[in-house]
């Protein structure tokens, strides 16, 4: 399941962990010792934890296996850096990450250095197939936790009521089309259905979520060309779409009456407008903007009120093959969707939900040990979301990429495509 | 959605409104006014309010439509007994139907009573198509709340200490076999795989998630030619099942934590053996019979551990569509499931868990109004049943016929029967 | 601690006895099997357990060990009916109550029936000293049960949206002072405080928590020769009442937001006024009569909001000790409070919450044994109210007598008497 | 209610502001910006907290009325800062102040100082008595915070499976009597009791709770000359004393059975042996110390298996009024409770809890204003404390102050000392 094909971009394996784990300190660099430590909720872990934990991964699955000799940095991190491999071992609890104040993240960068240093030795004294295939799950998985960590230092800067930013916004004013203008978009693109394969060919890395490769029937359907948009929502929005039942699943409409649900997340009312806290601090709405921070309860509300539905992800992805996986990923002067442009990727500014529960592929089988653990115990009560957004790291997402959240979710840079039936 | 084709038995409606409404005063009969009061959580309903919220169905997509100048039997029922149509109207809140002491058992009869008076009448004197095919819709809903009478009352009743039995099991002692002992069994049915459709073909009545008829494409695979019994659940147990998180789902494990779950629902210890509370009170666990009132996770975690796995509905379907709809269907003198026989159908005896998150077909519609949220809205975090069970009325499932509940429902009863690649 | 002095009525035990079980069934009787089964929330119980209960008292307190060769009705009770004795044994847990719907109230009234023959013959035949000490203490606890079934099933029907009533009043319509107009009221009995004593004085029963008696030091004080009344409390929520923090104690400010609070418990607004639930169906609120069902969060606010304060119960029971046990006690024709009158009494109408936390008072000693468990481990976090209600039977308080609630609980009858210092 | 007589010790007002302030620093100054963030529940606040929230004190409540042109160091810090004052504004809530990152400690420095500045600048040129007061007020309660920085921090670093020490402890091995062994003591106070006067009698600061001074009357009773020691705490749990229902309240019981209480906070079991967090990192439980972080629960039960009670806050306050206020308080060598000594104080190394619900004095008048909310609205469902701790700043406590807490809590350095009638 794990594939050891030379990299894409054609950079030596040591080069690309260096490169991986040199952006994780890029991307915490702008937080203090107080952000990087701070837990907003049981489901977003603090920076410093993230580092950490990154860097257990390498030392539980790599070095301890591979490296003769090596020395953990800290017998006592397995416990508490360890995410949820029951098989490797007891863990400290998800929701108390915020508590442990010690080690600071001084110490963390030490702990990073000290992995690093035998990673890139066993990198350099060459390592076996095996080893080297898990330098890259590591990678992958790291490239993950630096999604997470903006994800989740988001929900702790936007619960500040200062609303500090994390960097200043950097990205030319009228961020739309060529002539200033946002694109009209609105087309659709359409697929024949029938016989169609997907999932991961077994060229170049994948998660073992995207295998086996199988063969599946699709009815014809189009697909948006266009993120749905701020813009968009608004029109949901004024026409009460957060108060009509009938639009809503039963689940999604009992989670709106608890939540108080009115807007996407990070929304407020200001002045009779709307701003949203953006990691650049409060900014009022872009209506050319792709909406982001949905839930899919919200997403699926939100196509029954357009007249569509949300894509499966066999039908994302059979459009996306052919697709290059260019768009708008992470670049740390704008950390937003950008506005619908004249030439539409799939790909990028927002993950983008489907109607598919998020399930092993027919055929699929977790690999053994503890990192069977990695994907497969988690398909249940999960939607998949594809493409990727403005804070993955490029490079990290392909055509069968799956992401996936729990229908309530929406600290995640999660937004939607429409499709429909023809 | 709804079809109105003349019904397989060749009875008339009214006859088949009759007996439908008979049932369900069969089915409360041996409970007291106290039994169909109480309601032991918020997911299982009060025998009495089943009564009155078939009535009121009737009452409000038959009577109020189509039978010109019905005055309804007390205006204020209309809140009481909806259950979850928002487009109709407020509601109770689900979890305090148990705090309703009034109407009692005696004036919940006089309003079916009247109903039946009105809908008998209106089929007499000749109702329209569209009425017609609603008093199919009703029956076969009060059929499904005749299932719930049975699931509710049991959990109420297994709350009690004193283990009170709703009715005395009057079936033959060695129930299996003709030769008195139990099939071996454990044999699979292959299949091709291939192009297959599955969902229903239009004739007969259907409930709208069975629509449309669809096309897709199957890997070859076997299903098995008989239920998981108590026998293999207790080697599942003394296998340490319960207590392995590797063999669980991720939320599952969480589940079987927080809720110390170590046996199926209903399930005591008692003299180092295992009993069960059964409808007719508490019993040894027969291990020749069919395992009941497991949950999703628990289904999946033993498909796990036997090295199988849940089938999806579309492989459960199609092995179906070629069976007879024929099995241990809701008979009053054995309320439990059966042992495993030799000559295995794919129905009756327990509702089987399958892998499919439940999910509208390609180019599922709901219909119009409020009967439109009959099922829809409930498409999501929910997982596929199929086949029908010991407490389902004769006739009322298919083989399209899908029922569904949470990963973590155990109350219905519910089984599960192996499948694996071929 | 039992005292089983002569019954100041003069009548005897064994009339005394069958006098308070058949008020009991009286109370019962106007509620069908449905209402006598079931359970509001976790602190109400349903008539149908106080019935048992009760009965479980005698049986075990009484019967088991004064009786020889008493056999208990069904052994089974003793852990359905235990309400929470812990040195007796284990008790089915107090919020699934209302899930016993068996056994049913036939079965009930012959379990009542069992005890009583067996408790008369005890009486007939002589019994110990002891023994009927504690027959005193057990008529005693079934009018305090009696209390709780009006209280709970009022609870029980108040939640039911058709309003049902338990019994229709019959008190003559303008129940108001001779001359139909109601009281002036509002003076206030001074006290010049100095040496007092409080505490039962050891003649007649009492319950273990009024002794010892003993001496405090009171300082100057009045009391309210009236109780707070609806039109008062109009007032206070006309005046914002329920919406200003500083009137409130901050635990009651927070159960204010939490719940939502902003009226009496059963009040509803109807048409630009205010009307309640009482136990002869929803009436408009009589700004005459006292107010009701109001927590000691309320009751203390609004004393704040008067300018006063709630009296301790020390200064209560120094003033009511020279008062006649004479009021507005349990009569069916009436089962809410009166009007403030001419001849104002201490006692009856509504429980009055005083500011003294139940404590044990200098000397307390609890009884050895499980009786022991009656009064004594309750003291902690709760709030003495004093003088009785229009649902306690007559005879049962007296000026020593300590009722007691938590500070938020506003089932009980509970409404205020105003106190200030001089 | 504040009064300002000259300080007992004889410094100036500005000079005691300038120790308290430099205190709170002293304490802060071990902890690193990680340890500084983090909330560990909500009823214990970050270090930052209480760094900022002290300043914000002086800024709302003397330099906002009293310092003409005053500019507060951010206006958004009154939202952030104010922790319950509900009539000078909305505040963020409690539960939630961990999120907030920024400001970070260094900006907290600096809102420290520029107050600092202020405050001395306007007791240099010389304030109203009225702002001399407030001032006062504010030292207290900046000492207050002093000991809740170390109180919530210990509950930071206990909840940290490295057990990181907080400081070192350097106080001598050998903590007890001069000849190296415990004291016998176990010796009890004798009263008369009879007509006594407790309450601050005006002389010296003292919070608002502490007035009036008034008399009351005492029963005989003996209070013991030592703490209840971890030696005689093991005693009671080897008594099983965590098990047996009948030596608990109720509610106490429910809270063990549902926390599953078995040793105080921080205890853990190492090896068949006791050990403690300690501030200074985990220790063995050392029998001669005083028993600490028990709740009033857990207190109370002990007392009762003890043959005891515990004592009224007036009992210890007639016995402490005659004692000089010294006793082990905060020093930064020894962070616990002492050994029972040879000369017992009835001051520090824990506070103690008594029986008494915290309740307003006879005559009790809260202040005017937002300064009226410091206490009063606390007055309900807490119990109070004498007496000061070892994490109590010296010169803070005296015979007549209250602290209080509910009766569950345990994170306080909270033991207790047995009263008895006589």
């Amino acid at each position: 399941m794990l594939r050891t094909e030379p990299d894409a971009v054609g950079i030596s394996l040591a080069d690309r962990y260096r490169q991986v784990r040199a952006l994780t300190e890029t991307l915490a660099a702008p937080l203090s010792a107080e952000d990087q430590t701070a837990q907003s909720m049981p489901d977003a872990s603090p920076t410093k934890w993230h580092r950490a934990h990154t860097s257990w991964f390498f030392e539980t699955f790599v070095l301890e296996p591979y490296s003769a000799g090596y020395r953990p940095y800290d017998e006592r991190f397995a416990y508490l850096f360890n995410s949820y491999y029951e098989t490797v071992g007891p863990f400290f609890p998800r929701g108390q990450r915020g508590v442990v104040t010690r080690p600071g993240i001084e110490q963390v960068a030490s702990y990073r250095s000290h992995v690093d240093g035998a990673v890139e030795a066993l990198l350099t004294a060459g390592a076996p197939d095996d080893a080297e295939g898990r330098v890259v799950l590591g990678c992958s998985h790291e490239q993950q936790h630096q999604e997470l960590v903006l994800m989740d230092i988001k929900n702790v800067l936007a619960a500040n009521p200062l609303g500090p930013a994390y960097l200043p916004d950097t990205s030319p004013a009228p961020f739309s089309g060529p002539d200033g203008a946002p694109s009209a978009g609105g087309g659709w693109v359409g697929h024949d259905g029938g016989l169609v394969e997907i999932g991961h060919d077994g060229y170049g890395f994948a998660f073992d979520n995207e295998s086996p490769r199988h063969t599946l029937y699709l009815q014809p359907f189009g697909l948006a060309d266009q993120l749905v948009t701020n813009g968009q929502w608004l029109e949901f929005m004024a026409d009460d779409g957060y108060n009509r039942p009938e639009l809503w699943l039963s689940e999604g409409w009992a989670t709106v009456r608890a939540e108080h649900w009115d807007a996407p997340l990070y929304w407020q009312a200001v002045d009779g407008g709307w701003c949203h806290y953006t990691l650049s601090g409060v900014r009022p709405v872009d209506p050319a903007e792709a909406v982001c921070h949905v839930s899919y309860f919200e997403a699926d509300a939100f196509a029954r009120w357009a007249g569509a539905r949300l894509p499966t992800e066999a039908e994302w992805e059979v459009v996306a093959a052919d697709r290059p996986v260019a768009g708008r990923f992470l670049g740390l002067g704008r950390l937003r969707p950008g506005p619908a442009g004249h030439e539409p990727s799939l790909f990028g500014d927002v993950w983008q939900w489907t109607s598919s529960s998020y399930a092993p592929y027919p055929g699929y089988r977790p690999g053994p040990g503890a990192l069977g653990e990695y994907n497969g115990k988690f398909m249940a009560n999960q939607y998949v979301l594809r493409g990727g957004a403005c804070v993955t790291p490029a490079g990290h997402v392909r055509a069968t990429y799956r992401n996936y959240f729990p229908a309530s979710a929406r600290w995640a840079f999660s937004g939607l495509r429409l499709a429909r039936d023809l």
